[in-house]
């Protein structure tokens, strides 16, 4: 209710504040027998951490998590796992001066207005190092998922209004961007040099798809699983639009251009024989996708079709920037602001791998909620 | 769980199928004392209903809502809500030759995949038809909410590649497109006359905004105000990108082009005193907003911030059409289908009411969660 | 989140008021492909029917149910179950006496203090015609758990202070009282005929039985299975205490005569053999029982051991009753109270199956809570 | 979903094992702006800590609290409270005896057959060291509801069969059992003595007593405030029975008796008065409580009726012993089992505090969600 859970089954409680004693995460349902220790959730973590590049704040912060609960003798045994990461190099001193200023783009205003009381401390709640518990409760679903195959890739499409013009997926693994498209990247790194001096941060997109996802994952109606993928990507700080499959291009395309006309094919059907417990003879072996396109998305009518899930996010740029600004004080008075502590420029990498455990969790939740009810 | 529950205190759970005997809504959670009864939710079911114009579906249904519970003499009891709408042109035959084959762009093969079962008729579950259970419980939160002076708008900004370069609400209320703009909505029943012709059809982008809407709703973290809009909005079947404020625009944005700088400004202040319980002195008393643009769109941290909620949604073009199509059948050989049904060609203008009414009840749901929980 | 939904994943909500238009109860989660039909409900709401014997109202309800949603072709889809049952005598003229006053021993008095609102007719949502509702969800429940060989039994141990001193099931399940000792049985139809003559009312003492349930349901801390269950069967009016196995007893034996000493047993360990994985040789073919006594219930740190499911609800007498009773109208002045409607005078035996129902719709969630998350 | 989670508003998740690392609770949905800190905490901690008396275990465990999150300069903030509390004195070696052998009485079996798996040391998550987090997380909600001068009592009424003749609650607050007749202690001194000596344990009844409580908490049907204390106080491991108000004996009254006829009364009316909004004069000022009687435990419909919240739960004897029990090993061979492990002879009194607990939180939740929906 007070907004820090997500999922039904396979659920996830985060909680800490930038700059408390520390911040974690307690999972619940997940299954038992599955193997899980600090070293799994450490490689995960690393990803999100900052320093990588020439995009990151400076503040250290070995983001060393600790499994206080739920695993014995290196299984889970379906009891609530509670991981924990003590905040290190928390410096508050930093944010005495915006304690009582309220930062353009940021939510000290409204965490006011709700709560008539703020933790200033780097943003409190609201600040990105919550995700560090999202990223460690996203490694626990991979941990899960990793019998079913399932994978979550992401790939930056495009930062500070510079697109890749090409996906190269192997080459996006060897940069820390994960920008798919060489010459795009060389662009990019100089428009964020240039944004740098200038005192200013940039956006970017993101796409994320998950291969390998069971069909018939997703509820009816409201529980749909692009609504749930949604709300898990939107619900990520700097996250102002998200696009199922084709997405935003969906709506100038006419019903024919954008219906992914069904073929035979043995895998996807052969899944689907499975579920229904019929047998079907497809006519021919050599066919390789039960869909000619992808414009959905992987999901058809809120429920998974087999095929990859496809999603993409709008990240905005990060609000703390040096540049000055305009704002008011807690007395209504106008003042400048410009921020100086340790911000990174742009999301993107660190919001990858947030972006990635967040549909791990919508992943391993529905397939929890389909093994409850499924007729077999 | 099984996903046709919205909202957390105000708790809508939608019911039926298509072709059913009828089909519902049960609302939860709803103050005591409101006002309701069965003309206010006609009025709201009225602008949902077919047969407004060149875009819909032929399909006759008065959609006359009965309050079967929770209203003694007139208002509301504070007990659970039911409201029922009996199909009564539900032409089951016109459906049995899609038994047996799936319809690219529906829920057909994924329902199968999901349940091992499917009630065909119509869509089953999967049809628009359940969006008038949404949209009546929409009108009751509507109902709950006019105490607030808040209001809904929807807007339609493009339909089938064609934008409106001009937002002219009064325009926009007088055609039953909700077009804003007289030069586009020429061009645009040009377009859908077009695709009529070939049994094709269209998609669209709408904006809605939701004005008066207190400053501190919505939740840290998962709930998320723009979060639980997303989710709300991409739950409805068409939709396949859900943008807030300035959306897609803002990944190319810098930080200082995209931040809503703060100013003084006696409304919002004011709200803002009056949670926090300071007096607060500004020093000017003509400036009409407290930000001075709003690509936030009026969420900041997800959480209200006071300003205008904007979200924009793409609709993909509605899938049943007349144009042949590549299929297979439920033994998996191939065959191809065209859809003879009554069907839209455009889910605008119904959708329209459609996207509201979720808004409202996201606003509704959060606006009890913070008064649940709020200090004051 | 209003307290008329019970359940995590076979979920049912029940809405409707003593003398609205119709009662009903939407039940989500009930897996896909169960047989179900208006019979078999009508068969479980039959033995809820008032006019059975000396106890009973003299109310006239066929109680005819109608599946409005959620089954084709005489199967579950997997979408919200919609049952609706209309109300036809209700005479609301009946109740105008009491709409100024609070009766002793109902929710007038509450309800108002609750909503600042009531509708007094019947006791509104308060009256006992909403269990009507939920035998009807029961009977979903129970119709899912038959391919489990489930059964859940009541026996009626007490009326009015008089005990059976024998157990003889097959004797109760010939008389309408449900009471298994004859001698008892006419001690009670005699205690029933004295309280009537002076306006007055009883209650009493059921036994709940559930067979079969498989080891390994109930979940651990708050979700125990006996937590869920003294709920479930709490929140039926009439019931004020409830007990679980050796129950109240237990508090005055000793470690030793309470525990359950484990012996050897081919069927019970055979099932945990199933479920760990484990091949177990016991060294005896002879014994019947896991457990030497069945104190605990069949329910082991809040989870099932594979023994029978054994629960007592203590029944408080019907408040409503000829002979005089104090009390106040709403504004406060004191007035005499004699309740004329139609009333049973003993809850027992139309309330054994909705304890019944209750104990349905407890095993059923939790059967399908352990499917989603073990690790099979 | 997996039963660790309590609360719906005023929500607490409990984890850790009794020989993990650590044991703790988040808290969602406090308030923002309440004192607390961790000496308010280890107030309420002391009182379940073991080494109080003769009943006690000797396991020696400070139970020092860490607040981790959501409370800022001495205030809670409105975000999760995260309490900790390291295990210390876990001595995993007592344990290895019982790795591979079924503990009657206990969930050693039920884990197995549920998981497949289990944390053997201590009783892990079954044991009741996970009280300790429940007390916590009773200490926040009393904290909260500090404003509203609701007090919760809990008085010893029996231990091993010895019943307390006079309620002294004076006399309670100064002996470590909390019995009211001293008398009766004496007697149940020398029980527990006499016991101890035959290497066995005991059970006993306590009541709880909520004064203070609005009229108006509780939710119709399933949530009825009552329904939710019987949850409440059956997940505590030991509590076999829950009784409200009268409780048992109302099953052998007759309606009249049962009844709590209603007076005019100062308190109790004007506190309703309050909340319908209407001005009530009643006839005499001198008159003490709305109801002559309380056989209803305060509770009419669900619903608290402003009088005193009264319930009884009993209480099994610890299941572990020193005398010689029947058991069978995981191979399902018999075997001896003779506990050797630190235990309590009975859980009273260190289960009186953690009654108390579920009881401040079960109030803390229905008075946020009844502030949730008021129609005030």
């Amino acid at each position: 209710m007070s907004g820090s859970t997500f999922g039904k089954i396979f659920q996830v409680t985060t909680w800490g504040e930038s700059h408390g004693k520390a911040l974690g995460v307690v999972v619940q349902g997940c299954p038992p027998g599955i193997e899980l220790n600090e070293a799994i959730l450490q490689k995960a973590l690393d990803k999100r951490k900052p320093g990588h590049g020439s995009t990151s704040t400076k503040r250290k912060e070995p983001d060393t998590p600790q499994i206080l609960s739920g695993v014995f003798e290196g299984r889970t045994t379906g009891t609530p796992i509670t991981i924990m990461i003590l905040n290190q190099d928390a410096k508050s001193h930093d944010y005495s001066n915006i304690a009582r200023i309220f930062r353009p783009g940021h939510g000290d205003i409204t965490y006011l207005a709700k709560y008539g009381i703020r933790d200033y401390r780097g943003g409190g709640r609201a600040s990105g190092r919550e995700t560090a518990a999202r990223v460690a409760a996203g490694a626990v679903a991979e941990a899960f998922l990793r019998q079913y195959q399932i994978c979550v890739e992401t790939v930056t499409l495009e930062i500070g209004g510079v697109r890749a013009a090409r996906i190269d997926r192997e080459f996006a693994s060897t940069n820390y961007l994960e920008c798919p498209d060489a010459e795009a990247l060389l662009l990019i790194e100089q428009r964020i040099d240039a944004v740098k001096k200038e005192g200013d941060s940039l956006g970017g997109v993101l796409e994320i798809t998950a291969r390998n996802v069971p069909a018939g994952l997703g509820e009816p109606v409201f529980d749909k699983l692009d609504a749930d993928l949604a709300k898990a990507l939107m619900s990520i700080g700097a996250v102002k639009a998200v696009e199922i499959g084709a997405g935003c291009k969906t709506s100038q395309m006419t019903g024919f251009e954008n219906n992914d006309q069904i073929i035979p094919s043995k895998p996807e059907f052969d899944k689907i024989c499975d579920i229904v417990g019929v047998s079907i003879t497809s006519n021919s072996d050599d066919i390789i996708t039960g869909f000619e396109t992808n414009n959905s998305g992987g999901i058809l009518a809120g429920i998974s079709n087999g095929d990859d899930i496809v999603a993409r996010v709008h990240i905005k740029p990060i609000p703390s920037i040096l540049k000055e600004q305009m704002t008011v004080d807690i007395n209504g008075n106008p003042c400048p602001v410009s921020t100086q502590g340790r911000h990174d420029i742009c999301a993107i990498p660190r919001i990858n791998p947030v972006c990635r455990a967040m549909v791990w969790l919508v992943i391993a939740d529905h397939l929890l909620r389909q093994k409850a009810t499924a007729s077999l």
